[in-house]
């Protein structure tokens, strides 16, 4: 491996000069020094050891994400937005840690994160609870919180970047009411969330400013595992199951995310009912799959990529400027209409 | 942050004595001062600097994952079975690279690996060429190869994991022969790919031993980018058109993976042709989402688990003894029936 003191021999200068460069202090330099060092540096390919590096600024170009598990398509998606922006735009890499929801292993990952150098971190957990957090920001992690916003009475120092959740359900809502349902239910996976709670308040909001709050309903069901990929999906289908097997059925659906909605849709085919001709379903978070089911799925975007880049820019402003407060960051949601919503029979009459 | 230092001096004894513990050399220790070591690391909450440990062992707990893009639900999958292994059995953490099978990439990943003190890496990528892993691999780095197997005619020093594909194409071409099917379709991406080459050979011998290579034929289609998730599935649909709009159109339909079957199916019943009962279809991969389509798909499972324990536990058998040589791992791949072959129509005339 070459080491500083083989380009300071080559450029024909101290080590501290080549360090003096490679850390940017080139201001009091001779140009000659300078000019011979990055030829030094070049021919010899010589890259800065990071890890000593790291001895003297207190963190390594790193970045950690802690989340539930990146084999569900929408955190393998954030996964690799974060990637793309820490890597193309800033040059750090990063650290995946799967936490199924758990919170030793949350602090466990943190801790590790901390002893390896590493200060900044994206927190995606959905679990109410935040205070075992604590320990590692008083220790100097810099952390972003994503998908959840600040509650009043927890005064965690973290960064919060999410979408406005409730508000991404009112407009599900609105957009099955413009076609003309009235009979609505709201599906999701127990287990209290600041999110899916912000998305079931979002719900019965906008039902009862329309006047149908007593036609509307929400259903919660269990899914076995916490942190749940295939378990959404087949939650999704327990639900058109449930549904299909009644003489009332509501006409319109909101499902918590797009993974749920899929199982749904496919679930009620199998129990042969059609959408959206016999139910309309809105889901939320417009992953890539749902441009291929069919019909494609009229879902509510969340922006990833926008996010994305506000909480890598956040962490290494952060990083960069100790004494920089935290910050809130609401990302708008918007409508995008594919096939799975239709005008609702009974207005045809 | 608590210091080596610190600890020594709780303890009551040298720097030095404090190092050994940490380092496991506790052999000729006095087993006071190793019990006042434990104690004072326990009191003060005191964790190694994996940084400064670096510096002495040469590799930090951390191994890399270079992938296309973990977006892709199947390379997803890979890094959360690569992580719970690494992590649980061995205390490694994960650092993840979205390459997008850009050879630049790839290059820039391996050496920020190397520059962070990161020894151990698994590489997924499909392409032919592998030249450009050389230099990285002479440095040092240990590195195991995902989904390829050795080709004779290179030598790159690394440990090759993959499953048979060859003989997944081939079971899967057997299921339909035994459910009758004569006429046979295998469709994929083009772009030629070690895996895709051999699933191709796989399937071209077993129809041609079964007699069937005049009714068989291969499709190729091209994907807008090279490392696609959402294009696979995008890719499917379009053969699904493309075969909808035939007068003669082959019964069996064996996909080079999940993702392109999922499209394809969807896409069938979206141009009217039902699954299994007008064409029968087996994938490759056996993704989550496989048992959520209607029809369930059946497919080829790929045992990731396994392959991925075996590829962390290579890499650290390797990291600990520099003089083994490299080995060849094959997985066996074995059929998950589920709803989406049905007899041959033709067969019950």
């Amino acid at each position: 491996m070459i080491r500083l003191y083989d380009v300071a021999k080559r450029a024909g200068v101290s080590v501290s000069t080549v360090s003096n460069v490679i850390n940017g202090r080139t201001e009091r330099m001779l140009a000659e020094n300078l000019r011979h060092v990055k030829e030094a540096i070049a021919e010899l390919g010589y890259q800065p050891n990071r890890a000593a590096r790291f001895l003297k600024t207190g963190h390594t170009p790193l970045i950690g994400l802690l989340a539930p598990s990146i084999s569900n398509p929408i955190y393998g998606a954030l996964a690799r937005e974060v990637e793309v922006v820490a890597q193309e735009k800033y040059g750090y890499r990063v650290l995946v840690g799967n936490t199924y929801r758990d919170p030793e292993k949350e602090m466990s990952f943190l801790a590790d994160m901390l002893s390896h150098g590493i200060r900044g971190v994206i927190i995606v957990s959905p679990l109410l609870e935040q205070g075992h957090f604590e320990e590692s920001i008083r220790r100097g992690l810099v952390a972003v919180s994503y998908d959840r916003r600040s509650i009043a009475g927890t005064n965690l120092a973290v960064d919060y970047v999410s979408m406005d959740n409730s508000k991404a359900a009112r407009i599900a809502v609105s957009h099955l009411i413009r076609h003309g349902h009235r009979h609505l239910a709201y599906i999701t996976a127990s287990g209290s969330t600041v999110s899916r709670m912000d998305k079931i308040a979002g719900f019965l909001a906008a039902t009862k400013r329309a006047g149908l709050s007593a036609t509307s309903e929400v259903l919660e069901g269990r899914v076995s595992s916490g942190y749940g990929d295939a378990e959404m999906a087949q939650l999704g289908r327990n639900f058109a199951e449930q549904i299909a097997a009644r003489k009332q059925r509501p006409t319109g659906i909101v499902a918590v995310n797009d993974l749920m909605a899929i199982g749904f849709i496919l679930g009620l085919q199998s129990f042969g009912l059609r959408v959206p001709q016999d139910i309309s379903v809105v889901g939320i978070d417009d992953m890539f799959l749902s441009a291929y089911i069919e019909p494609g799925i009229t879902t509510v975007h969340l922006p990833l990529k926008e996010m994305a880049h506000t909480m890598v820019s956040r962490i290494l402003y952060r990083l960069g400027n100790p004494q920089a407060g935290t910050e809130e960051f609401t990302f708008a949601p918007r409508l995008v209409e594919r096939g799975s919503v239709a005008d609702c029979k009974g207005r045809r009459k």
